[in-house]
């Protein structure tokens, strides 16, 4: 079968005709890929970048983490997921048996193993999972919404880490996919008004397209921005889904007090905190995000889009097949693009 | 000045030409009432119920707590709150020093009078009231709305005290005006599916307006209900709202295990409960709601309704003058009516 | 091999000694049992009252759900329990599948069964058991100790439902093994006072003896119990473990407004609640507490025991071989022990 | 009147013995000053540190922000304290209009002033305060424990920010008097086991005494650390108390995933935080605190000393009369003492 293999410790991936077909073993399943969307870890792993690096991958593997399609062996063991089922993965495999598996939290497993990264991924034609990371697609979500569900979920895990937004003005930092994600939830949980920073003009129209006020954090000062904010006492919530290692700081000063903030997005490096002016005094909770909570945060987001009430195919801007995979780099790089959606057959 | 009063211990009320105006003593306000929405509670007083004899009113009392209107005169000690003022009342009279008030509890003070009922109320030119209460309105909102904060900040109150919705099949049962800001509130707060159960066809078609699957359940099975739910797990999250005695038997059976049931409506008799099956096996979290948060409540109630995400003046179905107050309490009987006005002036 | 089995719809039991054993197929094993204790729910079984018969038991089934001992057998697919380890059972046997057990509420499972009722218990020397079900016992902690996690576990559990006692007037109803631990667990999660209410004399002592101010329900009056209480505004949280039928009634009228209310007792009928004067006006938080959070309810009982902060070898007041079943319930029905254990071999 | 006076922008400070007697105007209060103790924020303002000049404070002003004493006089339009009553002073004087004011973050007013530090404080015979800040002590409680009240507070709302730490393993860096009371409250609130931070040995013994298991973060390898942690996964809850800049980073690698920290001490600078490995992929919650919750943590707290279930006597090393004031200064630089009090008559 193909698929995209990170072979070398350089820049650049290989895309391979001749991988060996998977055979599940005792509790797995293979699944025929449908559709496995690209993430901006992708582009890392192209890069081989530090970032990319400190997942401490194991050469060569094949990429792709984000992915839906049809089980077509189930090895043995294997209880409730059945040759012909629709599946999504669930990127985080995790061990079920430690502390954090026994105790609710999965997704942060001790013993973590990321598809795509530690784990052969599905830019390929099959791929080889686990049943315990497969969530059953319901029947009306098609394969590149079930793709989706990964990204999307993280975006889900955010909101479910900040509480609730009802009533709150809201700050996104970043418009990214998951910052996109997260405008559309937050508008979707109740937020009064929703604020999105975002230098790119491209991705804030796709903000203010979901009802976000947009803003550029390189042209605006802060003192503009707070005027829209209600009362001028900042924003109740704040999202770090940037990366960007001035976006932190920054959203210290934007946030009232007493308020919460949660980082998705990764810095390069560390980024300094006034923690004596910014959070204590501010009294801010800040919290991180990983992952998805299993399954709760599949759930939540399956409700949302089976019922109609979440609509995530905007978010899809390009089509590619397997053998165009350096374009969907190309196209990361610039910074234009929704999600891309790459069709491994 | 000239108000509807209660005055004997049974059916009727008296309108009054001659009342005198009310002067504001220390930490007092008058305010000059601009817009009064008529409750069901204004119906049990009406009909002098044992339901409205158990809040204990000394007779004779001015009727009216749903109110908003202009501060005229400011007694001594008043801090923060001026003459022009536009304020809405909140009806919850709290005294601020008992234990619930210094602990984030004020909506259920332990010395707690409610205007209307054992304070003299708005149904009235000029209403008497503590600063303390007074919630001053912004520009964008109409008299109206602004006096219909109170019961829709019930409603918030009961979403508050439910939890996140967001993701979740939420059942209604009641679709009297609170039920309606409900049903309301738990779509915008994200809600997957919200079900709306009231016999009331006028009432039902009200909810479905809003986007509510609507049931009459005289009518129909409880098998015919959970089959429109996700999975027939039964919904996540109820709320009662009718007082109706048999709601709540009905609604434990509706939910799933482990869900969260919210109750509003105030049944007249003792509701008789198979706490074994249904609140300890199922795990359910049964919990009242009893006034707004203050100002918690009211502030998530006012960011929604100016930051235009929250539209109230489709619940106000008519519009009265003091001396037609009557017509008001026979259109409530009948329960045709979504939320009626009445103007004092 | 012997064991206690309920084979006839009627008062009493049969001690068998010539069951076969079992035999641990796909993803269960066997444990040889070291200790099992008796629950009043045995005595329930026992007396075949309406309560037993309404978990719908298939007769025959050996009886016995509390038990700990060692894996002397491991069916194909066990992943991570071993032959020798020393493991105690959670009574709820989950599916892992359904809506429930996916979303961290296995203990509520759909298709729950329960061992010693609906699946062949522990009164016996071997138990089949999923390898799902076990908990792996330290090293520290006797089989004995083992065999009271699963009903320490439920009071833990109410614990983890009540929220924070912390600085909290407490009240526990019904010294029962399962009330007594609540009490324990209200003081050692840091409660100001806590308030025991039980008529049993026996009981009220053991109460005394954990630091509970002891009362009885019978015999003094609520302001009498009020008066002890800080500032007289009622305890804030509220445990039901006695099953009573009059008792939640009761604990509603000390409980303080907007304060909490768990319930682990299951009473025999529908209990009739004023919903509007207590649940609503007073703004009660009624929250049902079945079996334990799967593992973290455990694994608190574990670090507490391990690390010596929770002794609960207090609580074993008898020790009986199998052939002795029947003392055992004559004991439980006198209501004068605290727990009794049983050794199957 | 006397009283230690902050005048000049340098090193130490005045004892003044000529201060005009303060006035009580509408809304205050003026109290006979029994006890004040000493915080580390004294040294800062007695040294005029960078972090002392942060909070702005315009000179001359009387230092002490720790205070009980007898309410000598009441302004006009106060209620509910009068003379004669005992009080303890809340530091944080909040405006009780703001948006934070009006939702329950008093704590963390918009206009907060800050006794003895933004307002003439209580190193003094007498303190004029508003009567909103004046906390009524039980009789059972001394001047000098009611002074403690306000540090105390801070670890008390420490504990509150954490969530429940019953059965967690807990760490807490620093133990200086608040992360010495941190440390008693996690072991009085159920932590299975406390691990203490600290280099000053003299502060070690006090946190051994205590109950904590002690460790030099100087001399001991974090592996040597995490050793007698449960199961090696890392500490479930933390507080950071010291200040010192390289204590969060350490804090960060010792917590397991998923965990939470609390941030009380504040860093002189900005601390480097590696957001991406730390805070998202551990999945870390930290909080900041800032004061005290009005008056939910001073209730709580006063509950638990009344009660008799947590001694704060112990933590009171030093007693002093206001003229000696610097030996207090000598003590706190020295590291060697729990908490001073001194007395201003």
């Amino acid at each position: 079968m193909q698929g995209v293999v990170k072979a070398e410790p350089v820049q650049g991936v290989r895309l391979s005709r001749d991988l060996s077909e998977p055979v599940p073993e005792s509790g797995e399943v293979v699944v025929e890929v449908a559709a496995t969307s690209v993430c901006g870890t992708d582009l890392e792993l192209y890069e081989w970048s530090e970032s990319a690096q400190g997942f401490d991958p194991k050469l060569p593997f094949v990429m792709g983490h984000e992915c839906a399609g049809t089980v077509v062996a189930v090895g043995p063991g294997v209880d409730g997921v059945s040759v012909g089922d629709r599946v999504a993965a669930e990127s985080h495999i995790f061990c079920g048996r430690c502390y954090l598996c026994r105790t609710g939290k999965a997704h942060n497993c001790e013993r973590l193993r990321v598809l795509g990264i530690t784990f052969d991924g599905a830019f390929a034609e099959l791929v080889k999972l686990p049943a315990s990371v497969c969530f059953r697609l319901p029947e009306s979500i098609s394969p590149e919404i079930g793709a989706l569900f990964e990204p999307a979920g993280v975006a889900v895990h955010a909101l479910q880490r900040a509480g609730s937004v009802a009533g709150c003005d809201v700050l996104v930092s970043g418009c990214g996919p998951i910052g996109l994600v997260v405008v559309q939830l937050a508008l979707l949980f109740g937020a009064s008004k929703v604020f999105a920073a975002e230098p790119n003009a491209f991705r804030r129209e796709l903000a203010a397209n979901l009802g976000a006020i947009t803003l550029d954090p390189t042209e605006q000062s802060m003192d503009e921005v707070l005027q829209h904010m209600d009362g001028g006492h900042g924003v109740e919530v704040a999202f770090e889904t940037s990366g960007a290692r001035q976006a932190l700081p920054w959203l210290l000063d934007a946030v009232a007090r007493e308020s919460r903030i949660v980082t998705v997005g990764h810095p390069g490096q560390p980024v300094p905190l006034d923690v004596a002016a910014y959070i204590n005094k501010k009294g801010v909770v800040l919290t991180g995000v990983f992952g998805r909570r299993i399954w709760d945060t599949w759930e939540i987001l399956s409700h949302l889009v089976v019922s109609g009430r979440l609509d995530l195919s905007w978010l899809i801007t390009h089509r590619l097949d397997l053998a165009e995979f350096e374009k969907g780099m190309q196209l990361l790089r610039r910074g234009e693009s929704g999600k891309i959606i790459v069709y491994p057959k």
